[in-house]
């Protein structure tokens, strides 16, 4: 019998009706089938989340001024974060790395530095950075997953931290999923009506400027952050260590796109976590066929929908390892 | 300022996007507000289980046997149940109640003997309690929940396991939220199509007899078990003892229902863990007009759906309580 096969019958064999854990159920099957195991388990979870600065927030794309991504980086460090508190909840490990923040960060425990650059160049302009520049972020991230799956880990999620990423992520997914820009961009961390208009109208100009595009390499190189595409080498790397992907929200699921165009079998690995509110999230997971396990309306990126899904996967895991089957319970089978 | 307010401003001064936590935001305002204070906790955390028989089992309108309910009580008793892995999972204490099994069980640890009888009689037939058997029941349930909060506990979840009791939920819901049986009832713990015609023809059956009804108590003695009785008395109790009420899926949110009637303004206490797959259950939250925090497509009761969300529940009072402010972190705020 193959092994999928033995999972389904382990599954159904649990004392609860069929298919009564839903999304669990799937989710088990799922990770079992990654591992080649009846009996899979989560070791070391890490969430690494890459931070970047991004020529095109010049443009007035957000609703913060561009320092706040040093400035929550230092948060980061601090323990201050979202991702800090949802970590230490859920005993994940937490890296930060800088990707091309603007500023500089003395060294310290828990911080990557594997700088790409101070901040990328505005795509209303040039290309965001050079190939070069690309290939360097491409195998850091890569680099930088090596060594986390070398302590043991085989799940890992990854989050993000750069003002003007989603403006970055919606023009990937335009691309990428060859939909038009106004159902590609959203309000981001909450900007106004207005500057709302104005983004639209600004990603539009740069689409103008940037035709042609068709190669995900080279999409990326226009677009990204320095962080997206480190996300995107540390997604490569994960899928060829055979690690669970922790897939978080916009811009975690553009790069995602990206990475899924270069490795079209890595969505095996990848388990996405929630649903975020900005609007796009949806339509670039109906794009996957992905099946998002939350649906809490956050839009907070740092890899926090990672963490915060972390124990529902565990659930899923724990239930095909620990619960009685219908045999070793003495519990009567449904009737025909 | 009133707590209301001041609660607003401490989750927005968070560092984040104004509402980029979603549903964890609303959950940490209604725990915040319940407990009255700006840094809630969350006490040794419980999920009390009631099992009970019902006379209904015999018309074949479900797809387990009927001593389904005794074994998988022993199921719980030993550890081998979905409940019990997710319980253990979270650290959540676990209670299993024998509030009206046909069999009897050994005293043992973790087992509450609070049996009202030896199953309910057929609501086809007649009511399925004498008034003395709800009294008893709800008194029950109290005192249970009465001795949990004793020890120290402010948040409480129920679950259930009686072979029949969807039906049993079915019966609550038409009545009380004054819809069409065949928007009620569903397919329970996976009946086959013809097994499921004949639950509504039963059903259906029970409700020409039982004509009249309005009173919820009364609805409740002539439809629910006495796992059911107990768990309504209990939930009113939890609200008396201001702890937050974990409610699960159909039948736990039938009984719900009950409670509500009773005591209009529990629903401040009340965090909606799941949406069942049970069809009917969404339409009793919208009936409530409550948000669930889940959407796993289960339906497996055992108070599975309280006990799987609970980390979502302790990360909306982690990011209230941990996460660093605007002014502490040296973050900059969101642009006008």
């Amino acid at each position: 019998m193959e092994l999928a096969d033995k999972l389904r019958q382990k599954i159904d064999n649990k004392t609860k009706p069929l298919g009564a854990l839903g999304k669990l159920e799937k989710l088990a099957f799922q990770v079992g089938r990654v591992q080649n195991t009846l009996s899979p388990t989560l070791q070391n979870p890490t969430i690494v989340v890459f931070a970047g600065d991004h020529g095109i927030a010049q443009a007035g794309v957000s609703a913060y001024p561009q320092e706040v991504t040093y400035q929550m980086v230092l948060n980061f460090l601090r323990g201050g974060a979202a991702i800090n508190v949802f970590c230490r909840q859920n005993h994940l490990a937490l890296h930060i790395v800088d990707a091309g923040v603007k500023q500089d960060f003395q060294p310290q425990n828990n911080l990557i530095i594997a700088k790409a650059g101070y901040g990328t160049r505005n795509f209303l302009h040039k290309k965001a950075m050079s190939k070069q520049e690309l290939d360097f972020c491409l195998a850091k991230g890569a680099e930088i997953v090596k060594k986390i799956a070398e302590n043991g880990c085989n799940v890992i999620g990854f989050g993000e931290m750069g003002i003007g990423n989603t403006s970055a992520a919606s023009m990937l997914m335009s691309y990428l999923c060859n939909l038009p820009l106004e159902k590609c961009v959203g309000k981001g961390t909450g900007v106004s009506e207005e500057r709302f208009l104005q983004k639209i109208q600004v990603l539009q100009k740069a689409q103008n400027l940037h035709q042609n595009l068709s190669e995900p390499l080279d999409i990326l190189q226009t677009f990204a952050g320095f962080e997206m595409v480190q996300m995107c080498g540390a997604m490569l790397e994960a899928y060829r260590q055979n690690m669970l992907i922790l897939v978080d929200g916009f811009i975690a699921t553009s790069v995602f796109l990206v990475a899924k165009f270069l490795e079209p079998t890595i969505q095996q690995n990848a388990i996405f976590c929630h649903q975020s509110s900005e609007a796009g999230h949806k339509l670039m997971l109906d794009f996957l066929q992905a099946e998002p396990l939350l649906h809490l309306d956050m839009r907070l990126g740092e890899g926090t929908g990672c963490a915060v899904a972390f124990p529902i996967i565990q659930s899923a895991v724990n239930f095909l390892n620990e619960m009685a089957s219908f045999e070793s319970a003495g519990v009567s089978k449904q009737e025909a």
